[in-house]
């Protein structure tokens, strides 16, 4: 591959000559979420561009994207999804002229659509509270892949910030910790039941954790919300299957809008960033 | 875009540029499986290869890229997923020298990767008979989208002739065909288990309709396997944690196979091309 540093001189020099390629850069393997994201992005479709997907697995992975892409001149766009990264990378994208816009992390160069986590977490603690609730649970992510974003500790921070303003602290043996996945969630869960006084209520910080929690729940002959509430977020697919309570985020319709923020750009080079943020709703059903 | 057409004279002309990118033309949205699937062509990303992802919606976006694709030089090879085409595109996919791998369907000219479907329905029909059922459902597709493939039919048809052998004739209303969807398939459950002699046992077409079923169930008060046996296919990620009983195909690992039988023929086009048929097992879990 050619690279072409194109100088950042005038409008003309970096019009960047049309691909009609739009790339996605995201953690691929870990999130189930990712899929839905992705359902909203594939609305490209209709449109006469193509998707072409980066599956990042590691720092060194993304690393090598962000220097490598903006330059190669193989894309129009580029979406960017739960992804950190810092002001060096986001000055490469800008100087090469690469439209990028942001899913799930934000920048000031940058359009991006997010939610707002802690709010999430305070909602969960807002609605198990008011079910009678005193005793509560937490079950999220720890060693994070270096590579990805922390909402665990976003969303944990505002579902204790809630409780503390009802009176009640979460002691450190409820708040569970660990490797993203079902598996450890499972763990997580099994552990917390095992307490003494276990709580009545776990909010898992993703619903392909909140399936573990009840897998564990179920492995011990109890089930939701009889023996324990168990509320998750996301609201994945299967999460109306599972008659999962859940927080749910507009994960196709993140994608979807990431896409519109992108051709609007690509159309109107003269259009402002947009930073949106996307609601948040706690969907009650049977297991809280 | 340019179009090249080169003529198929010799393997000097037939040689394509290349642009490092590999496509994924596949009936995106619809099919739960197709993620996992998709995972497995993702290892993609440990070579220096792009995965261009074509989302095919319709009969005709599926012809007009099986038309366009081969002739644009975009790609240096081509994964086609559950999407059947005749041989007027496998022509122009060979004649613009494409090299394409199939995964669910299959064709002369290229290597393919699939799975047994009847001998999958014949699995779940011995399966339920050695559990002593004896009067038994199907919840599975009749209005496919026209551009994918029939697998369910030949699931029916599997587990009917499986039936057969022990006796047993699946009267029509205890073969439901429909939308795919869980929903349909809940509603499918629904109408099953309001015969006046309900089946005992209920195989689903996919995981995503057994999904359904047991929904139906739920909402009936009733469980499985106490109240009906419920078998799925695929073994999605989901189905451990749901307990569900299902048939396993490779899903990750048909997309893995298939990347590989294709760097292997751009590595050398005198490689035959290779058939591959890949194992399906039954896993007991707690549904049935």
């Amino acid at each position: 591959d050619q690279l072409n540093f194109v100088p950042r001189a005038d409008a003309t020099a970096r019009a960047r000559k049309g691909t009609r390629r739009i790339g996605v850069l995201a953690p691929f393997i870990t999130y189930p979420s990712f899929v839905q994201r992705l359902r909203g992005v594939a609305t490209l479709a209709d449109t006469s561009y193509e998707l072409v997907i980066y599956n990042v697995e590691s720092a060194s992975r993304r690393d090598g994207y962000l220097a490598s892409l903006p330059v190669t001149r193989r894309l129009d766009g580029l979406i960017v999804m739960a992804l950190p990264f810092g002001d060096e990378a986001a000055q490469r994208l800008r100087a090469n002229d690469l439209e990028t816009v942001l899913i799930e992390c934000a920048h000031p160069f940058f359009s991006s659509v997010e939610i707002d986590d802690e709010a999430g977490g305070e909602l969960v603690a807002r609605y198990l509270l008011s079910q009678g609730h005193r005793r509560f649970g937490f079950v999220g992510d720890d060693e994070v892949p270096d590579y990805a974003i922390r909402t665990s500790d976003r969303r944990l921070a505002g579902y204790q910030r809630a409780l503390r303003a009802a009176g009640i602290t979460l002691a450190p043996e409820y708040v569970m910790k660990g490797r993203h996945g079902r598996e450890q969630a499972r763990l997580h869960g099994h552990q917390l039941l095992e307490l003494a006084e276990p709580p009545t209520a776990i909010f898992a910080h993703s619903d392909n954790q909140a399936m573990g929690v009840l897998k564990a729940l179920r492995e011990r002959g109890l089930s939701a919300p009889r023996d324990l509430a168990v509320v998750g977020f996301d609201d994945i697919d299967v999460a109306d299957y599972l008659g999962l309570t859940t927080v749910r985020q507009p994960l196709e319709e993140s994608g979807r809008i990431a896409v519109e923020l992108l051709l609007a750009r690509l159309a109107d080079r003269t259009r402002p960033t947009q930073r949106v943020t996307l609601p948040l709703t706690l969907v009650q059903r049977e297991t809280a």
